[in-house]
């Protein structure tokens, strides 16, 4: 397999994903020091996902810093597809953007969309999806997001809200469009040709709101790309401003290769196991260790293709240097992989407890969230 | 110009339709005598638009007829596309359809689907539909439906109640599904090709309110199949009767031939046109007379191509004698157009000032018919 032999779509990713091909093909651009250093001087830290590039391509996000250096207001923009129980994977871009809604005091809207997981997964039901969805807004709320600064809604709950403007993009997206985009074809059902429009909608809503244009950045994975090429397409047709974005890399599973999926739980560590089975699943995860402790001892492992150390990567050591020292004493052989399992387990055991008693709170706050008509 | 050679969708009238070809090519049942006895002996008097074969094809209309000889109770459905202000041949299903409510007693929902016009017209806005929406409201409550058996709701107004089973609808309708039956190509906009399960809803809506299968009927002209066709396809996997249909022909224009159009104001009469308006457009139509008066008087006229007879014929003469007599002193000279167009006006202009007293006492009752959500 090369690097170029691999698919990624909103709804599925396909091969090993080389994110610099990636970003070429989509045709985004990278984020590059100088806006690194816009950002750093902004908010007084630079987040690890940004210092270590897992937030690493954007669309005009540095309009955005524009925008805000002006001292304008911009809205930020994220969602869920409700198809099955949060996994930590899902936890990385959210808690991404609380760090920006924190620095830089912005309103965020969140969209489930149930109609979408509905219409992409032949077994799940409408009952099925919406009940994930408020199941995924406890870990939403449990990530720690401002309630007056931040909106939930499903999107069959807020579809009155949304309609007009969903009327408003699918009018001007062809089908010659969303079969290109996103490879559509005459089995397709008709209710995921339109969708793209209702993703659409979040991007335009608070400028229709406000009734002046309101600058939208959307924090998300690279996959969600793809729509929002379409929405930024549509965006000065309708009068309002083109979307920014800011992606992130997919975090990996405990088979330490592909994007951590709901649909395979034994390698994924979901926000409502108990600490013991976390634990347990961490245990078993494939590493990038030897097979024997003497040859790890030896030869020493290899991080790159470790699922525990990406898990320390990507979500669990925001300390550069410990990430570093960890990578070194692993290839020199100075650490073994029950040693590295059991550390991150105790980690992560620590930090489900915690997020578990938020998700129990967050229950009573529900309320103060969602956006209903 | 052969009998075949013409093209009916629900956007589209070209060329001379030919209703038993269009009735075979669609794959509809004539409204046959057995059928017309039961509606005789159901309702003491076959309403003229049966008699005269206006409503003329169907679809499982005995089924209904079954369902209420049992003592079943079925539901009406029935709409209207909000692209301009109502004219007479916009009235004529709908007085149709009073008809059948009052006689089998049954209750109406009516759908006003400006989202359809808003995607399938270039130049209307969403203001613009939703406008034309209540203007239509008030044309279609002066129709006399009983405030407290009919539901009239515009789909933006609504789409909350009528997203879930559109959803439902469009997991079922493939592309190619669409694009057989509407002649949807590459050019066209995802909201056009989404559009039929809105249409679908309402034939589905009152089953699902009471949890349990209500039969609908819907009476339509018959350009509206399509969209029905594909209701009735899914109908069953979704657990819902399918409805049956009642169709129409198209009422003709004042040139005599083509459908009513509200794009061609000169030769349409809109139920707002002022009496004087409305007159001087019937003295200005094109009939089946010949050039003189001499000539008439010798020759006699052709009903069959007169827009005035027509006029009688649909909507403004329910004797049937009076129409033969009519047609037969057309035929062998005994009348000149003048007169007759003059008759005709006096009548329309009666109709028109009480329907209009009745248009201005609806905007005083909309809020007894509408359903919001």
């Amino acid at each position: 397999m090369t690097d170029d032999n691999f698919i990624v779509t909103p709804w599925a990713v396909i091969g090993d994903v080389n994110y610099d091909v990636l970003m070429e093909r989509f045709g985004t651009q990278k984020i590059n020091t100088p806006i690194l250093d816009r950002v750093s001087k902004h908010t007084g830290e630079l987040h690890f996902m940004l210092r270590r590039g897992i937030f690493y391509s954007h669309r005009d996000f540095d309009r955005i810093l524009d925008a805000y250096e002006k001292k304008d207001e911009f809205v930020l923009y994220t969602g869920r597809g409700p198809s099955g129980n949060t996994h930590l994977g899902h936890l990385m871009p959210w808690i991404f953007t609380k760090y920006i809604q924190d620095k830089y005091n912005a309103k965020l809207l969140f969209q489930l969309t149930d109609d979408e997981k509905f219409l992409f997964n032949r077994n799940l039901t409408q009952n099925d999806t919406r009940k994930y969805a408020y199941e995924n807004i406890l870990d939403i709320i449990a990530v720690g997001f401002d309630p007056k600064k931040t909106e939930i809604f499903l999107d069959t709950d807020y579809i009155k809200t949304l309609y007009d403007i969903a009327l408003d993009v699918s009018k001007r997206i062809t089908l010659s469009t969303a079969k290109a985009v996103f490879g559509f074809n005459n089995s397709t059902n008709i209710g995921r040709i339109f969708f793209t429009s209702i993703q659409s909608v979040p991007a335009f809503l608070e400028s229709k709101r406000q009734r002046k244009p309101i600058p939208c950045l959307i924090p998300c994975a690279i996959d969600q790309d793809p729509h929002f090429r379409v929405t930024r397409d549509v965006a000065s047709a309708l009068n309002y401003p083109k979307p920014a974005l800011i992606h992130c890399k997919f975090f990996p599973s405990l088979t330490g290769s592909d994007k951590m999926s709901a649909s395979k739980s034994n390698t994924s560590i979901f926000t409502t196991d108990s600490p013991k089975i976390a634990e347990k699943k961490i245990m078993n995860a494939i590493t990038g260790g030897r097979k024997t402790v003497k040859k790890q001892r030896k030869n020493g492992g290899n991080p790159s293709e470790c699922s525990i150390y990406q898990y320390y990567y990507y979500l669990f050591e925001d300390k550069d240097e410990k990430v570093i020292m960890l990578s070194d004493d692993c290839k020199e052989g100075k650490i073994i992989c029950g040693e590295c399992k059991q550390i991150l387990a105790e980690k992560v055991k620590h930090f489900l407890v915690k997020h578990q008693e938020k998700r129990e709170e967050a229950k009573d706050v529900v309320d103060q969230f969602m956006c209903k008509d």
